[in-house]
């Protein structure tokens, strides 16, 4: 049975008009004027909107990280997802030393399989270099992984050299992948950490000081003439600085093509939320993720960056902790508070209002940003990532007209605060629908299985 | 009757993917699988692209310049658009000092009127500041006419000074104009001519060193000065130095709103076409145009600018002039050939040929650069500039296949040389609607009588 | 009969070092160990620096603008120049539209000749362009005036023309000569002062809103540029802003040589001496100057740029109004308020304790940047501006130990404020020579006669 | 006996003026008109320059590298230098890994003395880090070297990772250290070697194909965040390219001391003596250095830096190879060849050719590029570095009317050829005196046994 929804407004990345879409088995047939057909479902979309699901292409669920395992697992955190307006999501396959890309893989697909209530990709995580990792991106690339991640930070563990990091981009070129990188300088990090610590600052509010602007500036700039020298694209993750943003704009004039993701929270939250007088506010750990909270003026740069199309993205990253017994592991030691912070519910209605409705981004890029460059870049397009015939029809029918207030409780996160505690929030998701499955009903998810399926992405092709 | 066009792949500017496309009553009514209506009028569009008729927002078609008139009037100049798949072209009123604005569009609508076989539209032309001009720039904004023009060259004829640039930015804000400069410092222009007459350099060839990269760097940076202190935005037209470009990106990463517009001839032919040993080949007039051509970086730069969405138009400021009789008028002093080139009949062909099939932009990039953002920008959309339910049926159906060369012989424009003569194209416009009306056909003009109207465009509300 | 400074430490642009120094017949004859001559003149500088007669070249004594004369004329100006250790002064003749430049030549040298405590010269200021102007131009360095200025703000007054400066450029090229620029864009402040008039702000904390950072930066912007096509060097006189230094950092590193002056209450104070929550606070006034004072950000940038030698010269622009009777005249209009501020008496001083006490600057930095640098931009060297074998004996003796503070009471300046009241001073020129001639003898004026010279300038040759 | 020089030009970093120099004891106790002493020895300076000694603070005399030893070894070098107008030599201490500083500096020790003909300093190079190191530096200050020296290329050799860097600045801040730095990635040079080697290109005209400015530029960009990060002043050795210069400039620009050291063969040596179209020509193995040679554009830019004081030093970096049989172990392999070429005689020569009588430095430059400058920054000065009284009587009297050509055969370099020959050179070192001995005369070493002694250098300071 078909379904046709009605009189809503569709919105694509560069188009807004009013008319009607057909789905059939799981796919949009037709856009129209007055579409009718008999036997079909009608869904009423009078004075909605009628975006494609949004992508994200940034999320780390059930992650153990040393001393905490991340409060959401693939089921809670997809969960949250969908009734975020969030079809798809890409979430990354941790790398340990000493383990096969496979192995991980393996360990990852294990996490999700039959849990997710949205679909789902994933990057690979590459934390080291040997033949068998170089041969293993290719195996990657066949198993509709075309990106990878490296990590320019966390030293001892995760962290990169140059040479490797050249080695993978000379790699990525020859097989059709691209690769993100986590720009801050890791041993700029930990010489300040030690700085802050030799002077006996513990509290979280030291947690920004040891990561200043520079730290993630030098990266990106670092970064970019070592993808120059070796002549391939690349992705930054969670851009949050003004300097850094900069490196980006000036080498992309020079004719380097480079991807930049910036996040909710590094548009919406500044650092005045470290403030803490007297280090005795151990509330501020929920602030605690890396790159850290920014200044006004970074902010600033980054609104200017969306609306003038020099970022690309918008994710979450999200990497949830609770509060109790989590975050509180750094009581005594700033470094030692799991960095992370939730969000994958929240994008989409953050960013319709405090972009679109503020003038700050126009609607259609709010469809770039959270979707449709998102399925470009990462192998998903045309399938998904649009309205349009013939893509899978991954729809989210958007009342402009309710009101309400994000809060901790009333989340589908399953972690015990929100950094958006207190947002007023104009418009809601009022229909889901993935792969034409009516998923989320009037706001509430209406099915207990999971219909989320791994989705193969294509090679990296390149803007 | 309506018209469905069959097996295409619609292109929009951030869209692609096949579907049938049925018109009615001039507009699009509905894209979906397999469209079928019995009497309706089939197109077969296999193996083609289907594309938004582009949109030429920068043209001067029957315009006396002191001594000569434009080769192309409204009508060659529009026959010449559609059949290079514009379907709507915005030309430039001029305005004289002395004369009311309301005098010069009737001069111009006398010019157009019934004799255009595309749509169009007017930008008003500002050479003076008085109290009647700014009255009468709401009076234009109330006649469709929401856009003007000023030019930062020219002394004595069209130059305004900085002191009516704020005014008339002020003004524009007040009543939801948007105005365009033609920047290059008129003042440096004539000091650089005198210097080079005085050395006895007569010949076209010195064209190109009386306005250096300098002169429109200059007049670029300075706007973007006055616009911020008028906290209004711009648009700049025919930008072609790599100078100009980058004081564009520094302003917009600041937070200012501009519009920059290219044109292909800054894209595809540079100044070593003004070589020259013995200024003895007169030839070199046909490329006297202003801003001259440019060197090989500054075209690196535009390319680099349009891939990373720097640049919002590609625009062709065709101005023709025949080489014989006209540009031969400064036979003895290169300051009396009139300048300009033609260009409206190629643009979208050369654009898809050394942009997309060079893989410098995208063929979504192509529509963006080509129809949509000038539909955006000059108040023309949903109307015009998109293939969408509910938009006029502009429509360009595109055969990817044919290989021709383009000449001065074969083409629709009424003057007699190209500066493109010799570059190889693949693929054609095979067919053009014009609202719904199919007026090419098979790359021939089927149609002896004008349908071309008058477009009345809305307010500027900003990107 | 020689006179013989012993015991000091000899401060140069480059050097520092103890020696002794005998002066014969108005010059410096020889430096060294232990100097000695039965017959010579001793003066002990045990335990203090002994420093070239400071420059200042940019002072405004005995000028008439509008509806005030400045409260200082050319005897008390040079009075408070030499008891602050200058000792020689560069004024600038101001020049009326339909004047010959003889003729304001003529009427400067009234005002001085005979009145001076230290020498002068002078530097030619060009309102309009013609012929005779250019020709002129020509008398003028004969006469060794090899300096002239041009203003790009105040309107049908001094504004001159894109034009104007590129042909008076060149003119300057031709004859040796060096032009020093007002650099804010006249149109904007027209624009803006309306601005705020028609919101009804005629307080003088609207004085700086009519002439923002742009305002200053645009002017030099555009000033590079002209200065480029001219092909000739410039001196920017007062330049006050992060923006406007930029650029000179820009365009010198490109190749164009640019010269760069400053002033104390640039480096001094800064925009909160504006705040005025009520507008009732008229002595706000006393800081109408322009360019205004700027924000801490432009301070730091300015002390960044002279610590590397980004800037040449810190000079005062002293034009004094007293408070009461003539900054008042704008009691009900910002606009009309005489604009400037005293400052030759306390460059030396403030530069010393506010540049070389706090590390901003080094001790032979200090030199250069008040002394050294003017004389061999503005044709003195090496007459004056050093210490050394052949120099003109203008010396300063510093002692390195007294405590003062600044206040309007104290000062030789003839006008009712200070804008410095209240800074704290360590040190004090105790002995100056002019020429020889021991005039201020522990910190006060020895001699009621006028010595200085007019100084006959050499042409300008370039860095 | 003392000495007077008579009828010179005494040329200081900001001076120039006539006068006589008596010296007495090996310093310089007075300067003066007609100087006279009955007994004193009479040099004629008659229509010569008299300038301080020079200085190369960037030798590597007697250093083994790898396949091969320097050519010059502390005889040979210091006697070029001296006959070159060179009085003080500051060179490199090689460290080992394992090795302490002190052991390592003895090591040098042993190669200088009793063997150099001009005064020589240490530079500590530090290859590694531990708390014995740490420790170490201060001992390196207590013997009067407080200047050291890292590597950010030669990986498993040389390089240092970022946290080493963070950690010594921290540390030369604490001691009055200041490091100088190598500005090369070398993972990205190991990653281009290895890349040419693929292609099977062994000729070295692929020498700088493998090290490119951006592996500069990244270095100096990497090193400036670092130094930022650790709060204390950098100086970066031999700087080559635009955009790393670039990179200084801005960074100055927001308030960090940072000194650059350029060297005569980034200025007069460009890139196009690596051509050789057949990879037959092995001879360009002569001009196998690190960093390679550069640009034209290049060198415009470091010229241009030099005129507006953005570079502080020209130093040699010294390090010489023969052609036959040291160049040409890398006969089949170019990143087999010893880097570097000779310099240390002609430094003075070539600049002052080259800089100052092409107008690109003024003398005073010179002075300050070549001598002054590097006294003040590494400790020598006002014992070294200019002519005044109580400095050390190191003086060049150059006769600047004699003409000659630089040759392999007539160098005093220990080396096979030049990469210099055939320069024109005007002017010549007619007499040098090192502490008052008079060592070379008539542009003859006039000295058979050494005299040249170790100085010791005072701690860092800063600007």
């Amino acid at each position: 049975m078909t379904t046709i929804i009605k009189g809503g407004k569709i919105v694509t990345a560069s188009d807004a008009y009013y008319a009607d879409l057909k789905i059939d088995n799981g796919k949009i047939i037709s856009i129209g004027e007055n579409l009718y057909e008999k036997d079909s479902k009608k869904i009423d979309a009078t004075n909605c909107y009628i975006f494609p699901g949004a992508i994200d292409p940034h999320t780390h669920f059930d992650l153990e990280v040393g001393n905490a395992v991340t409060a959401d697992d693939f089921e809670s955190g997809t969960k949250a997802a969908i009734i975020g307006g969030t079809t798809t999501i890409i979430d990354f396959v941790n790398h340990n030393k000493g383990e096969t890309l496979n192995d991980a893989l393996n360990n990852w697909k294990r996490k999700a399989e039959g849990k997710t209530y949205c679909d789902y990709g994933f990057h690979m995580t590459i934390s080291e270099w040997n033949e068998n990792i170089s041969d293993e991106m290719k195996d990657m690339i066949d198993k509709g992984i075309p990106s990878f991640k490296m990590y320019m930070a966390y030293k001892e563990r995760l962290q990169v050299d140059d040479d490797i990091i050249l080695k993978a981009l000379k790699r990525s070129k020859e097989i059709g992948g691209l690769i993100e990188f986590h720009c801050e300088n890791g041993d700029m990090i930990d010489f300040l950490i030690e700085e802050e610590k030799t002077k006996e600052h513990f509290s979280p509010k030291f947690h920004p000081i040891s990561r200043p602007n520079e730290v993630e500036k030098e990266a990106v700039s670092r970064l970019i003439s070592l993808a120059k020298v070796a002549g391939q694209p690349i992705y930054i993750v969670h851009l949050s600085t003004k300097e850094a943003l900069k490196e980006t704009i000036e080498a992309k004039k020079e004719g380097q093509e480079i991807y930049v993701e910036t996040c909710p929270q590094y548009l919406l939250l500044d650092d005045s939320l470290y403030e803490d007088e007297n280090s005795k506010n151990f509330e501020v750990a929920k602030y605690v993720l890396s790159p850290p909270l920014r200044k006004k003026v970074d902010i600033k740069a980054l609104w200017n960056g969306l609306k003038n199309n020099y970022i690309d993205i918008i994710a979450t990253d999200h990497c949830s902790f609770n509060y109790n017994g989590q975050k509180t592991l750094g009581k005594n030691d700033f470094s030692k508070i799991p960095n992370g912070i939730p969000g994958v519910e929240h994008r989409f209605l953050l960013m319709y209002n405090y972009g679109v409705l503020t003038d700050k981004i126009s609607i259609n890029q709010l469809v770039d940003l959270t979707s449709t460059n998102a399925a470009k870049i990462f192998g998903l397009y045309p399938r998904k990532g649009t309205i349009a015939v013939g893509s899978d029809a991954d729809i989210v029918i958007w009342n402009p007209n309710h009101l309400s207030t994000i809060t901790a409780k009333n989340q589908t996160h399953k972690v015990d605060y929100t950094p958006y505690e207190g947002f007023k929030i104009k418009g809601r998701v009022e229909h889901v629908f993935l792969r034409g499955h009516h998923i989320v009903k009037h706001s509430k998810l209406d099915l207990e299985e999971s219909l989320g399926r791994f989705v193969y992405r294509e090679p990296f092709k390149g803007r």
